[in-house]
């Protein structure tokens, strides 16, 4: 059987656009005569859609929409599966429509995923299976994580499918990437199946998809791979036919099934899987952060960004990164030096916009600052400088960047990381004063590891080796380092991630090795940092518990460690 | 019967601060000698808790605490029931326990609410119902929503109760309060039994509990009735021994049903019901601010506030409910002209510190702006002055305001109004900069009321009389008036309300004789502010559709109208 594998990158909202999107796509696999063709979950709409799916006039647009395509399927004579919400009864579902020769069969949604809120919005598909069967096999209909409900699976092969089509649209965690494909191969192994997962591209506010769809063979191996966080379309022969042997002996579940055949042409193979070559786990990281934020700008209509340069390391990465998905000439660096800007930052900021070729403007902050404590005089009376000081200088920056902002239409984006997030180590409306947080997700640690991978990917050093070497500093006052309040990046690191990842009780992560004491001052500062994060910019998951898209506290909270 | 109600206001969080209250309010009631102790839905912990559910340390100490209540209501020889979470065999329920003489039963909420994305965290109970059978009366438990389930009610009902206690945490929603009272008190009339509905009392982050516990007879008469946002302890006898007749035929229910057998001693009837006076919806929405703000407040342990006041009506309305809530010595208000704010603005201003009796700071914002104006200039060149300049001022003001909160360590409260918020007619880390956003799910016309409301509760003009007559205007430009770029507020409002709260497409605005342009306008400018909601301050919900607690919206969006 011949496939036509979609894996493009839709707009949320923008149903006129992706339809024409989808519409093209249909037009390029159709060229080399596949039998269907698999467009990924929620594919008409972009995902996630959060409270648009509580509009009636979007819900209507997009049944418009969908018999738009159930019409050019037809014309097309071609098999199409794609995702979409679909509003029947006063239920909202998260579907997987089959369009054939002007007909069409739904299947909805069992298991629904917690990354979106999907309960909020959806019922839960009942117990129906929706196989296509074509002249020498049978396959089933899965969306999403339904691929790891085995239930769902075992009444597929009980019905005697010798493949499952997975539409997805699974969120880009770097730590689990590998595990999740793992997975689905040994279960295509258990069950004796093909499973052909087709998985959403691109970036949508928190979340990046990242395509890196995949055919997995019955043996439960890995037989061919679209790019991870680029579109491609991708046709290939794969023999679906052979009668399935050894299946598992299985309860059957009591089952409501569908049916929809489909005219499979037996034809000469002629399109060979691919397999893509590994990449580091680095490599996607960084390619994930350029989408994210490719997307983010182009999908909002800016063209341009802005970023702080203070020469650190955090600055560097985000100015790199932008210049990689937006050109050099579409990111620009402010230098905004005060009287605790050391000669070196200020060297090495310079030193990286001319290695990436991007322009910049130099605003001292100084007179302003000055300005700001006469004004202020008084307010403060005698007051001794403290924090205040240092949050007003952040302050006159971010005003700064968003003035930029303001008279140029550019996209300021933040530079904070999470392990500064997680602690608050970051002046609201100061340094966190900004449309998209790139870094929010990135330990320092990983900021790091990201800033070598990208001196790797420019094959020279852009980001200045001073900048990896010098003690990280937000230079708010004579002398500051960070570690001055934080503990070692490496150990402060390992202590957030057992703590908001892999959600540990201190006393879990004290036996780690840590100590007690720094373990609860740690976990402290995480609290009492709160009110801060629920006012960040957003920006793109990539850890399995992001503050963007997965955090969820109170401010108001009195448990104490 | 005599129940003892105990509508008490938690902190989220403060376990052991809880306890304390709980065992306090035993105590008080005890001396009355109820035959049973009633607590509100999540009592124990305050609520919502968000991802505080998720952790495991969290979890066992709430189990601690509930062990200690367990031997409390033992030692004290009464029986109680409270809400709480628990952790069960994995999984998670929000369940109401009852103890008595030492052993306790519970029951699980089947029902979850989606106000607090209950789905996230808990599972469903499953169909058990839990019998409270005293000497002569048989009653049955419910948590929150679960009282608008029919379902549920009938069963009880087939089980012959006489009465329902339902223990519940709803936030309140103006205009739905009276509604779901006459709601509840038609079931009661409808399967002849007696509710007894115990809510609890409290602000937390962007909820506010109403408290308003009531009991409703047989009849559908709400009898007994204890204050609207404030903690109250109660005690009233209750004839539920009467036995139920004139049950609707029912369909059982397959169900488990578990029993807990308290001994209730008949007494001389000495607690009778009590009705307090109805409150109007604007005294209501006052008392919730107020309350919203002084939890906010209090459970974060600041003491005061800063409020900058423009004299306007929407920070002279702030600065009020903060002097009612907190009292005026812990209300500063900051004045911060520029070369265009008015005189008048200035004299109101003042006058209303005055008549608050509140401290104030003078701190002119020109100086600096002019700075800002010279530093950017090499960055501006030749460009005409435009929103930028008008958003630089704002953002002075907006650090100032934090480093005053920073040097003082005093909270500031935002005054943006929910009109402002839906337009994106405000500064993001301008005048949204700020911990609590008290005004933001106020329409601006309900601001006008509450200013009304607010200048009675006083018994004389603390908000003068120019601040409302005169036009609204931001002042960050010569001659600048709110209505240049919005339609006047009564329209805007009225469109607003339709489409955030009433979830009305552009069509269904039109027919309600409004012009198809203007409603275009004004829903492309809710969308196009989206970006500056998700970093705008939380603030107390008191409609069905909030900013902060309810609506959740993709940035990246290209859904027109």
């Amino acid at each position: 059987m011949r496939f036509g594998l979609a894996q493009i990158n839709p707009t949320v909202g923008d149903i006129k656009g992706n339809v024409e999107k989808i519409k093209k796509a249909i037009d390029e696999l159709k060229k080399k005569s596949p039998d269907i063709i698999v467009f990924p979950e929620m594919v008409l709409t972009g995902y996630p859609l959060k409270d648009l799916l509580l509009r009636k006039d979007f819900l209507s647009s997009v049944k418009e929409a969908s018999e738009q395509i159930e019409e050019y399927a037809k014309e097309r004579k071609v098999a199409v599966v794609l995702g979409l919400p679909v509003l029947g009864d006063g239920n909202l579902r998260n579907m997987a429509y089959i369009f054939y020769e002007g007909y069409f069969k739904g299947y909805s949604k069992r298991t629904l995923s917690q990354d979106f809120d999907e309960d909020r919005y959806f019922v839960e598909g009942n117990k129906a299976l929706l196989l296509v069967e074509g002249n020498e096999e049978k396959l089933g209909i899965t969306i999403g994580s339904e691929i790891f409900n085995e239930d769902v699976i075992k009444n597929y092969a009980n019905f005697g499918v010798s493949g499952i089509i997975n539409i997805s649209a699974f969120p880009f965690v770097a730590d689990e990437y590998e595990l999740k494909r793992a997975y689905i191969a040994c279960l295509a192994k258990k069950y004796n199946i093909w499973i052909i997962s087709i998985n959403l591209v691109g970036g949508q506010d928190e979340f990046v998809f990242q395509g890196a769809s995949f055919v997995v063979n019955p043996y439960g191996e890995i037989v061919h791979e679209l790019e991870s966080f680029e579109e491609e379309l991708s046709v290939v022969d794969i023999d679906t036919s052979a009668n399935p042997v050894l299946r598992p002996s299985i309860d059957r579940e009591e089952v409501h099934v569908e049916v929809i055949v489909i005219n499979t042409k037996r034809k000469k193979k002629k399109y060979h899987p691919q397999r893509k070559v590994n990449e580091d786990r680095e490599t996607l990281i960084l390619k994930a952060l350029k989408l994210a934020l490719k997307d983010y700008v182009k999908k909002n209509d800016f063209e341009k960004v802005v970023v702080g340069l203070s020469g650190g390391i955090d600055s560097s990465v985000v100015a790199s990164i932008a210049a990689l998905a937006l050109g050099k000439d579409n990111v620009v660096g402010v230098l905004m030096p005060s009287m605790y800007t050391s000669k070196e930052s200020n060297e090495d900021a310079l030193l990286l916009a001319k290695n990436l070729g991007i322009k910049t403007y130099t605003v001292p902050i100084t007179d302003v600052f000055e300005n700001y404590k006469k004004a202020l005089k008084n307010v403060f009376g005698k007051s001794r400088e403290d924090v205040t000081e240092e949050n007003i200088q952040a302050r006159i920056r971010g005003n700064y960047l968003m003035a930029i902002s303001n008279k140029f239409g550019h996209l300021v984006v933040t530079t904070g990381n999470k392990s500064e997030a997680a602690t608050g180590y970051a002046t609201l409306y100061g340094d966190m004063a900004g449309g998209f947080a790139l870094l929010i997700d990135l330990y320092k640690t990983d900021v790091y590891n990201i800033a070598r991978k990208i001196n790797e990917v420019f094959g020279k050093e852009v980001i200045p080796e001073r900048v990896f070497v010098k003690p990280p500093s937000a230079e708010l006052k004579p002398g500051q380092k960070d570690q001055d309040k934080l503990p070692p990046y490496e150990e402060l690191d390992k202590i957030l991630k057992l703590f908001i990842e892999k959600h540990c009780p201190p006393e879990k992560i004290e036996e780690e090795g840590f100590d007690k004491k720094i373990v609860e001052y740690v976990i402290r500062l995480v609290k009492t940092s709160e009110y801060k994060r629920v006012q960040s910019a957003i920006g793109p998951k990539i850890s399995s518990r992001s503050f963007s898209a997965d955090w969820h506290m109170p401010v108001t909270n009195k448990f104490i460690v």
